[in-house]
């Protein structure tokens, strides 16, 4: 028989492993039946939790995988090298997996983990992931996982994050402030708790403007590139155009103003734009570019300091959110010139 | 007592591991008596090459690595897309392991893979690789490398590139073309083969127009931004200010429109700019930037084919050399207005 895992405990049971796990725990939201049911599997099988025997084990590799949806956005690309320079002063390796965005790679990814490959891991989930079985898994195969950006709010662990909902709110009322009337947001992944708390704020935004939600007010973009533009074209081609609008994304920078630049739409005396992004070039932008920017290389970093503070100490730790804010920085893109 | 490795051999005898390969290779540049010494120890050490002992255990892990310098440039996160989309056809995992430049990194890198860890190795040198011991070793413990981009010359497999110093010559020629009296090439990362072809290329076209290497036609960047926001800048304050810029990798971008802004001195009618990058924001800077656009997707993507050939075949095949030929966009920055 091969060595017992939560995985087998659960399927023996005909339970999800998260309800395993929360037994293990002795969570209230679990009922006292299935807790004997799980302990009584677990004394059968001799199943030892890992985050108690593997130590050992997890001490040897040296290595953390950090798990992301791609390396195409300079907010992962610089998460990524805050990241290396903590492995780096402590001798560890970093791999990193691309999960392209998709679920199933990405706890495909997650399953090899239990095999010994790395200490720990730092995780910005996929836009399709709302489902957190795969983490939980891992966890209690005992490594420590540590979100950064993308979280999954569930899961009992150190989260790092920035002020999202803050974001949307302060690039809509900056619109605002700089004569807007009809401003759009370009949603992106909206399975995404970032996503959806920039669009909340957004929300708010209008709301406390007297501003009302109109049809156009909320366009669904993807992360394909002729899809968008035919989004932003159709958007900005409509009787009510918009004449202010928010990116969440920067892979939507490059559609906007190609788009604009076709319909000899002017940013920023006929639309203005800001967009989240943090690529060193777009203050060279014509026009240059408003940005919400992230401290994305500080993300990494914190992200991967409190991963080795769990791989060193251990030991479960209370769920954390650390929250770096983000800052907006004004360009011409949104100034009245 | 361990198993006896290629590296334990070339230890044991006080050879390099280069030599101990190219020995069991009966290669011409050995002497008879190393290739005596070599097989006299291979014998008592019961040492058997891997390329022939380890298909078994090379085909488990489903997985190849790349090993690449930064994920913060457009062709390397555009090649490692390419790279992906093979590998998912065929249900394998990728590992990007960053050596950010350096070389001690790159070699500490592979000497993991040869625990079985990964199937093959995709691999584009750091610029401070001269030496391909670290290579070889992996090569000799039966792991398949291909080379894309950054080459190690004097390894014996396959290379895709892109024609580099034919890129150096189009873009230096352009710039004649377009009036350019006096030309400067910023130079970075000198010991890559391929920052040496683009110099040369850029030579050559000088050379052809009848024109003379100044001191000031080759100046020396680095991959710190500041210094080269501090080396630009003296170069377009200084006399005999060039008329144009060539910059070989995008993140000179940057510090060029920056100091441009700062100076007041306009692109394109005071200086001349052509840099090569695959950013799709080139389009949209101001001015618009001309560039030398890699075929970044296509070099991974065949990079990674012919990986799995090697994979799939386990046999040595001829070294060979693929050429993916860039090309030159025009744009506003090289126009005359």
């Amino acid at each position: 028989m091969s060595k017992p895992t939560i995985r087998s405990i659960a399927k023996d049971l005909g339970l999800s492993i998260g309800t395993v796990s929360k037994a293990l725990k002795d969570n209230h939201e679990i009922s006292e039946e299935t807790k004997l049911r799980v302990l009584a599997m677990v004394k059968e099988q001799n199943y030892v939790p890992n985050p108690y025997a593997s130590s050992l084990r997890r001490q040897k590799s040296k290595t953390i995988a950090v798990v992301l949806p791609e390396v195409t956005d300079s907010f992962f690309s610089l998460a990524i090298n805050g990241i290396e320079s903590v492995a780096r002063e402590r001798g560890y390796h970093v791999l990193i997996y691309l999960t392209h965005e998709n679920f199933e790679r990405e706890a495909g990814i997650l399953q090899q983990f239990t095999s010994g490959r790395v200490d720990g891991i730092l995780m910005s989930v996929s836009s399709e992931t709302s489902q957190s079985e795969h983490v939980t898994e891992a966890i209690n195969e005992g490594l420590p996982v540590v979100f950064f950006d993308r979280i999954c709010e569930d899961i009992n662990t150190c989260s790092i994050i920035t002020n999202d909902f803050e974001c949307g709110y302060m690039a809509t009322k900056h619109l605002i402030e700089k004569g807007c009337k009809r401003i759009s947001y370009l949603n992106i992944a909206p399975k995404l708790l970032i996503c959806r708390n920039r669009m909340d704020g957004f929300k708010q935004a209008l709301d406390e403007a007297g501003m009302k939600l109109q049809d156009s007010s909320i366009v669904t973009c993807s992360h394909e590139a002729v899809e968008n533009e035919a989004a932003i074209q159709a958007l900005l081609k409509s009787k009510k155009r918009p004449d202010g609008l928010i990116a969440p994304v920067e892979k939507l920078i490059p559609p906007i103003y190609k788009v604009c630049e076709n319909l000899k739409l002017s940013i920023p005396q006929q639309v203005k734009v800001v967009c989240f992004t943090n690529l060193a070039s777009v203050e060279f932008l014509n026009p240059s570019l408003t940005t919400i920017t992230q401290p994305a290389f500080e993300i990494g970093r914190t992200a991967a300091i409190n991963l080795f503070r769990k791989i060193e100490k251990k030991r479960e730790e209370p769920k954390e959110s650390i929250v770096i804010p983000s800052v907006l920085v004004e360009r011409n893109s949104t100034r009245n010139q």
